[in-house]
């Protein structure tokens, strides 16, 4: 329990410096990339827990989460340029971010009593709606809507965790599998360039 | 009872494929599109029922919608070439979807004991909020702020469902009347192109 | 208490006269410029509200908002053309506004027994979100995200309000002070054009 504990703070972390450093083409000053990098981190778990009912939310439970977002928020500010640079270490970091998020989410939902396709469903909303109203905020067309594996990765992860719950396989080893299958599929999209096929209306 | 229910599975099944076909002109996949078209089918009725914290949500209490809105999307991806070409029809579904929740809406929010002008508005708001998130996601401005007869049909049919009820009509008389209102009053504004005036701070 | 409920109807009014009168450059019609400008006037605290799981919220339990609200549209939409010469009577409505705001939302967050770091942040929220939401909705980026003194201010006074109660100074004192910090600030930061330093990726 306690690792889990620890795993989601290192998540939103995680979330909050991507979030803070998506902004890094616009006209934002430092306080615009904290409040980005903030609702990148909560923005997914809220909705989730706001579509269910489930109260009180997390990070206004347990203030730790929002100095984890805030720690987040700080590295992105103080190291932003070099933090450009990595690219690939960011990308990681977000595959991990969103695998946990995912699986984790996805569980919670199930705990809170409903049908497996909508403990799915909440198992994707909880990785990448953050992201999502990070980029309705910034005016972007969410990521979601242009590149489906990511979407798609969180929903797998998230359908393996409440199959195999349900086969009654023994929980960390489920969590592992499951976070494990995202992981897998998101790297393996973006290097051999996978996607869904566009509705082209113009054919 | 189960009439109505059966109507608004119907109403949920055209809202998600016109919200999965609204994502023509632009660079979406199919998960884009169904992600769109779950947005606008459920998102008015879940904004309503967050206000008026009626839980649990509809679509997470009963999976039948979730069934509803994924044949939706389906057809939207399956058949868009056609679709594409039927404008007119689309254009029809997507006005008899808004008239029956912009009465069931109203029925619904005055049923949880709000006021008058509360249930009027949160009618409203079930009918037209799903494609206003549908289009600050895609980055559309949405169609609320252009073609306001579009929302004014909603308000109105609302406010009828409620005058009547308060007067005593029988129920079904009630629901097809201001079912009718709102038809109605979209065909003849569009088939007329009438428009409220727009505010022109050029003049 | 009645001065209270008062200046909420009159920060009300104000915000939706605001909000109304955001959308003089863009394609909008009078419902379009109603619509926004009740967004604007309830979105901050009705997030702030579910999020902190607060219901009914405020504007469906007492109908009077909602006729603030009305109110203020009515007065943008009449008076567009001379209230569009009145910048400054505008910028000072507005700050006089989410000065209010931040302040009443801090105090209202800690009431409902929140720690103190997300009571500040429900404050800034109750007084900034309306308007990131209309901002949201007119597909422009939201003022917050450029200039930042305005977030800053609202946080600024919301934490005042927590500091000065904890050290047990009488509460109408408590909410004059921290509401002329939130006056004070911005008007500071106007007059001389002050800014937070920018994340500057080209650099």
């Amino acid at each position: 329990m306690d690792l889990q504990f620890i795993f989601e703070l290192v998540g939103t972390y995680f979330f909050a410096v991507s979030g803070a450093l998506a902004v890094h083409d616009r006209e934002h000053d430092v306080f615009g990339a904290g409040f980005t990098g903030f609702i990148t981190a909560i923005g997914g778990g809220t909705l989730r827990d706001v579509l269910l009912d489930s109260y009180p939310l997390v990070w206004i439970d347990d203030v730790s989460y929002l100095y984890a977002i805030f720690a987040g928020i700080l590295t992105a500010i103080l190291f932003f340029k070099i933090m450009s640079k990595l690219r690939k270490t960011l990308f990681l970091f977000d595959t991990l971010g969103i695998a946990l998020f995912s699986v984790l989410g996805a569980e919670k939902a199930l705990s809170l009593g409903v049908r497996p396709e909508i403990a799915a469903m909440m198992g994707m909303f909880s990785a990448v709606m953050g992201g999502v109203i990070r980029d309705m905020l910034c005016n972007a067309t969410p990521i979601l809507l242009k590149k489906e594996v990511y979407a798609t990765a969180c929903l797998s992860g998230a359908i393996l965790v409440i199959v195999l719950q349900n086969l009654g396989v023994e929980r960390n080893v489920n969590l592992i599998l499951s976070f494990l299958l995202v992981v897998t599929i998101r790297l393996i999209a973006v290097r051999f360039k996978l996607s869904l096929p566009q509705l082209d209306w113009k054919k």
